[in-house]
């Protein structure tokens, strides 16, 4: 391995390995991590922490540390750690399965948080003190600055709040990621905060590299390794309906004159149905949009190939193995369409709210007044966090939540009388799409809320369960603003627990 | 009655009565009324309006509108229309008992909304189509302007959005409101939306007066009729218990250097509670404070004139009938101090989170995850609204939910194992502060969490109940992330349902 992404002469007597640099993190240790959704996350010192942990376990030492990153990370880090037993605290976002079951389990301590806010709440002193930052690069420039890599995250706070900096320069990473940052250092603490100078999505309002002091650099470690990029599922029929419903009420909504022809900046969640969403949108009539969102996912490169979408503009990469290849080799063609923010500016809700984005998000379940829930399964078992969610759903200019209408096999009506857990208050919720249609909600009291989304798109083998609960809902509630039987509103989850269904 | 508040000499034209003036509203118009927290609401209009439909009632004709307003507004609106069962649909907020009476036995139907969000989703096009505006105005200036009255609410967006505009201009409101306004004319659609150029609270962005085409006046009433303010009540020992823990975690934060040391610009909420904490801040150590909050409280009149307070910036005043007086009476000392601006800018998202506010509300129920109801007593019956608590406490610097520990006189636990209604979700509720005592959440997981809300702030008869629900739930919780038992979740609301108490 040549040492050319390391372009500053006096760094490079920094080099060492993995198993050194995890030795300079001792147990109790605060780490702000890079990573946001699986891609420029550390993935050999974590490893080497593992490792060492479980040395230390071994010999029946305590050792644990607590975690802060962007968003969810790899198995190389969350993964490895957990199952470690090496993390004490987790904090603002997991999607790793060993962790989830250790945070479900009740050993691991997890807070997950709004993603906009942690880099803010950290400045304000409300997280604790950080002591060490592990961040991926993909290189060092010759006068020190640090080229970012895949995802951006909170990894500026963490490099000028941390004592200690351990980088990862990760030679996996394209060049052509040079020059596509844009690292926002206008941020302060009230009440010196000022406006942030971002009117379109394409605005370039900060640097292209991350400042960072070398003193506080004790240790590089070079890694040539690819990110946790997920295979792309195509679409299938049911993520193929949802989007349809959408599609036909962004047709309305633009005939109406409520949208602009080029609609207004998509934001989207990760996953199947958006990918159908992003998908549809290469064949609906709309041209010149553009994207402010967390991450760039498979769709929007097709979108962006195909000039259907002008830019997009976000905190990270989250490709699948074929899409990442694809960028790797096309990344110049991309290079002027793409910009990675922090995501305390890719979420913001200053932005968020002032450039109208399109919110269009998944969900684990959904009430028929319209709240929901996209982080509790049955109330109690996290699945990932709230993530940027509510960044996006209470600023946006139309917040949409999207689901399949069962889980499950069926076992598990997406729609119920009250959601287990609310991560999205009616008030951020304007658009239900389920498979068996669309309710829109908007200007609606609660009880024409649930009239639609009870006909519109619950799953015709909950349609009679549901239309009883809330015909003697009406009939006894105590009050009958929001109709609700005490009694039976959770019963369902409950049901489900105890026998497998809610059936 | 002179004619002295019309300096407009064409407009006096269309001076009528109130009766003439209601006779131009006809069934099912949508109505966009001033008025917030009990000040600047129409008082003649409304109350001939309510007259006419019993009257089309009592001749069997339907007579119905739909109510739009900044928020609360006093029983010669809200009250005496809900009474004539003339209201088929009501936004944003509602405090009339008589309303809230109609609501909550299903006969009207009520959208609550985020107070920010009501003018950019009328401009949206997302509420429906605006008919009549009804504001009150303290006076019209020669060239037409309109002097606004004691709330700004959303009646810069009513103006210009109804096709015709019924005025009242009264008399009653001191002439010193003359130029205490500032009206910002700089919002607009996306992708037009610019930043917002306030950075501080005593910032000036917007003109004085609303402009007006005196095309669309139809119809002009004079009156001379005070606003609903309601009387002062002086703290009770709970509300004093609550303020003194709230002023320890302010003293701690400055000392520990997270609050400066005169504080942020305060939100408060309004009521007995936040009273008694803007009485102890005219006895704590801090100076040139600001406010940056909905409504303008006695307790602020008192810590301006104490030269405590910088300023304060609001939408609306909520003053005792003294107060009122008081302020009518000293109104040239407060000229300069005080700012009334639009809901949309007083709440709005991007404001609030540059300012950094520190945001005190009021709330029915947290539960000990921290989740906070601050609208649906029982999961069910509507209070009031979510207001602007939504506004400012996700975005606040630092969010404070405050509330005695239980309420009926001791029959109902503000501490619940699982709220009935959710309107703030645990991200967004940082502190929860009871007489019992404070609890500091920041940074904290769900079961952290829940021992230090139920340590701190569950009020001794409700104690061992909890701490006996929250050991069954970690033992057999479906997850334990956040342990909750389904099956008991809402049993402590069933049973006040049910038996009058939750003991």
């Amino acid at each position: 391995m040549t040492n050319s992404r390391i372009q500053h002469l006096a760094l490079r007597d920094r080099i060492m390995s993995a198993e050194d640099a995890a030795s300079l993190i001792t147990n109790g240790t605060t780490i702000g991590m890079s990573g946001f959704t699986g891609s420029g996350y550390p993935k050999s010192v974590p490893l080497a922490l593992a490792a060492r942990i479980e040395a230390e376990h071994a010999a029946g030492n305590p050792f644990k540390v607590k975690i802060w990153s962007g968003a969810s990370t790899g198995p190389e880090l969350d993964g490895a750690l957990a199952k470690a037993d090496g993390i004490e605290f987790r904090l603002p976002y997991n999607s790793d399965p060993i962790a989830r079951e250790k945070i479900n389990a009740g050993e691991m301590n997890y807070f997950d948080l709004h993603l906009s806010q942690v880099a803010p709440m950290a400045w304000q002193g409300f997280l604790g003190k950080l002591d060490t930052a592990v961040v991926e690069v993909s290189g060092i420039a010759e006068d020190g600055a640090l080229i970012p890599s895949s995802s951006i995250g909170n990894n500026k706070t963490w490099l000028d709040q941390a004592e200690t900096i351990i980088l990862e320069v990760n030679r996996w990473q394209s060049e052509a990621l040079n020059g596509m940052h844009d690292i926002y250092y206008g941020t302060a603490l009230p009440p010196n905060r000022k406006p942030i100078p971002l009117v379109r999505p394409d605005d370039r309002i900060g640097e292209k590299y991350f400042r960072v002091n070398p003193d506080k650099i004790a240790a590089i470690v070079e890694t040539e390794a690819p990110d946790r990029n997920l295979p792309f599922a195509e679409p299938d029929d049911v993520a193929t309906a949802i989007a349809k419903h959408l599609l036909d009420f962004f047709a309305h909504e633009v005939k109406s004159g409520r949208l602009p022809a080029s609609l207004l900046p998509l934001q989207s969640g990760v996953g199947n149905v958006t990918n159908a969403v992003l998908t549809g949108l290469m064949h609906a009539p709309y041209g010149d949009m553009t994207a402010y969102t967390e991450v760039i996912q498979d769709g929007m490169l097709d979108l962006l190939e195909a000039g259907k979408l002008r830019m997009a503009s976000a905190t990270a990469f989250s490709l699948s193995p074929e899409a990442a290849l694809r960028f790797n080799r096309d990344a110049r063609k991309f290079h002027d369409k793409l910009i990675l923010r922090p995501q305390e500016i890719s979420n913001h809700p200053e932005l968020v709210r002032r450039l109208g984005c399109i919110a269009m998000n998944g969900m684990i379940e959904a009430d028929i007044f319209g709240n929901v829930n996209s982080t509790h399964i049955m109330g109690s078992r996290i699945q990932n966090g709230i993530g940027g969610s509510g960044d996006f759903a209470r600023n946006a200019y139309v917040s949409i939540f999207m689901t399949p209408s069962t889980a499950k096999q069926g076992k598990i009506s997406a729609i119920v009388p009250k959601v287990s857990h609310v991560d999205h208050i009616n008030q951020d919720v304007q658009v239900i799409v389920t498979e068996q249609g669309l309710a829109d909600l908007r200007g609606l009291s609660p009880k024409q809320r649930a009239d639609v989304i009870i006909e519109n798109c619950v799953h015709p083998s909950y349609r009679d369960a549901i239309r009883d609960y809330y015909r003697r809902a009406r009939q006894t509630s105590f009050g009958k603003h929001a109709p609700t039987l005490l009694n039976e509103a959770l019963s369902w989850h409950q049901r489900y627990v105890e026998t497998g269904t809610m059936l």
